[in-house]
């Protein structure tokens, strides 16, 4: 039993998740919630946005509020960070003590203290903000598991997206030459770490013959909102999922300029610039009725696209 | 078809309804959201709380924005009051051009205000604050179809609750009488005010053969959050429906004390004491599973009792 438990354990370490809380645009439909995701990453999660409802998604979608420190917020529009108040209230309901982390654009400070300083004196834990810069790319959070990147965004007040890269695991020791060369336990990180070992008699093995090569990093970005920004392609080449926010259709390129958001086509034609593994869609404006037209035009440019969903969950 | 429209027309404008938009307490769980109702009446809308995710939930009860222009805040704790900025923000983007009045205990101001300035400057139309005293109770709303009367209640914060009272409609002219009569249509007004008639050769015919009675007027009271308060009771007195919190069953009175809340036995209590036509109980808090527990606990004391929950629609 005991050993069940560790194996489920090690399987949800393992696991780099997306889980859609919201995927709806500023005014909310019956089909869709304000913006909120958050990434799982080996038993911790981030979140991205905090739209009016995010704290009730979460419960719906299992995930622990304990593990959750670190909150990223791409812009101060209402419905990326309504539901944010909440949320901290209810942190404090919950007694929770640990330091919970918010970043977001210049005026997160502004935006923030005042509902904290009438609905939230006394909780026992601390808010603390982080105002960061949208106008270049920068690392503004790094543990052993993630580094998380900014990504200039251009919408109508400051923005800027986040890039999650999980940091590259160590190779796995191989136990049977361990056992065989009788290497010593005070040995192993450095063989990890990239040593090799030589025998008692002289004969040397080479790192690569001790371990075998661990899982590839993966990589996520979120990019919403947005007016279409080809430039930014370089900056999550390659990742294994990108979500892009495709407001509008291509029909209605002129609403998405207008508003400084991005159309389907656009997205897609990023996603295939950017060479990215899968695309999903998101921040469907309310005037469309079927989300699958989003998805034939994304296809049509980049076909491994998928639509966020209020409940999906992605592996990444 | 057209006497079919007018005919619809009529019996929507002769319903008084409340819709349960959120019954949960503090905590917000799987099954219940916080607090917020609305109260549909004569083709009118008067919301009564407005917790995180209540615009959500009038979307989902089909409920018209553009017939809502008051909302009554019990207090301002954030289960009963976090969901008012989203929906302010819904509006703007609306292009709503109508006053949106907000009633609620002192502090409204200071809470709303900051929001506003940081989230909704240039919306298109006004926000009208009115800080009501919780102290004692005063009508602070009329007009044609209902007056609004504040109750006051006792929480951890000033607190009041909401009666509804439905203008008395006139009577109705009897067709046939006037007819028979030939009374002018000039007289029409002042026989339904209660005036009789005399014909030409001096026969005077009273009032109430002239007319048959309207409907009683109905009443609602809303009464959230508040410790056992008895003597509200008279205040109350014989209303068709009342909404009492019962956040507590009766074993857990103490928390009750400790919160300022109430216990379901209180509640029905209460509303035996005020010889309510039905209790509505709601305000349930997140420590129980089962809802039925309350409905249970109220039926031994007053058996009328009925469970809000979200989506559920009451004549009253």
């Amino acid at each position: 039993m005991s050993f069940l438990l560790y194996f489920l354990y090690i399987c949800a370490m393992e696991k780099f998740q997306v889980h859609i809380l919201g995927c709806g645009s500023a005014l909310p439909t019956r089909h869709h919630l304000p913006a909120s995701q958050v990434v799982s990453l080996r038993g911790k999660l981030f979140m991205m946005d905090c739209g009016e409802g995010a704290q009730l998604q979460c419960r719906r979608s299992h995930l622990k509020f304990a593990n959750l420190n670190h909150i990223f917020l791409s812009h101060l529009h209402g419905d990326h960070c309504f539901g944010l108040i909440g949320l901290i209230s209810t942190f404090g309901l919950q007694n929770r003590t640990s330091d919970l982390h918010i970043y977001g654009p210049v005026g997160l400070q502004e935006a923030l203290q005042p509902q904290l300083d009438f609905f939230c004196t006394g909780i026992p834990y601390r808010v603390v903000m982080h105002e960061v810069s949208t106008k270049h790319s920068e690392v503004i959070f790094e543990d052993r598991s993630v580094s998380v990147t900014t990504i200039p965004l251009k919408h109508r007040v400051p923005c800027c997206g986040y890039l999650f890269r999980e940091v590259q695991s160590l190779p796995h020791i191989r136990r049977d030459m361990i056992d065989f060369l009788k290497i010593p336990h005070y040995a192993i990180n450095s063989i990890k770490e990239g040593a090799g070992w030589t025998t008692e008699d002289g004969k040397f093995f080479p790192h690569e013959r001790l371990v075998t090569p661990a899982k590839r990093a993966r990589s996520y970005a979120y990019l919403s909102d947005t007016t279409y920004l080809p430039q930014n392609a370089e900056l999550v080449k390659g990742v294994d999922l990108l979500f892009h926010e495709s407001t509008f259709l291509d029909r209605d390129k002129s609403f998405a300029k207008q508003t400084f958001h991005s159309t389907t086509k656009q997205a897609a034609e990023f996603a295939k610039m950017a060479d990215v593994g899968r695309l999903m869609l998101g921040h469907y404006s309310s005037r469309y009725d079927d989300d699958n037209l989003f998805l034939e035009e994304a296809k049509e440019i980049f076909p491994n696209t998928i639509l966020a969903n209020e409940g999906l969950v992605v592996e990444v």
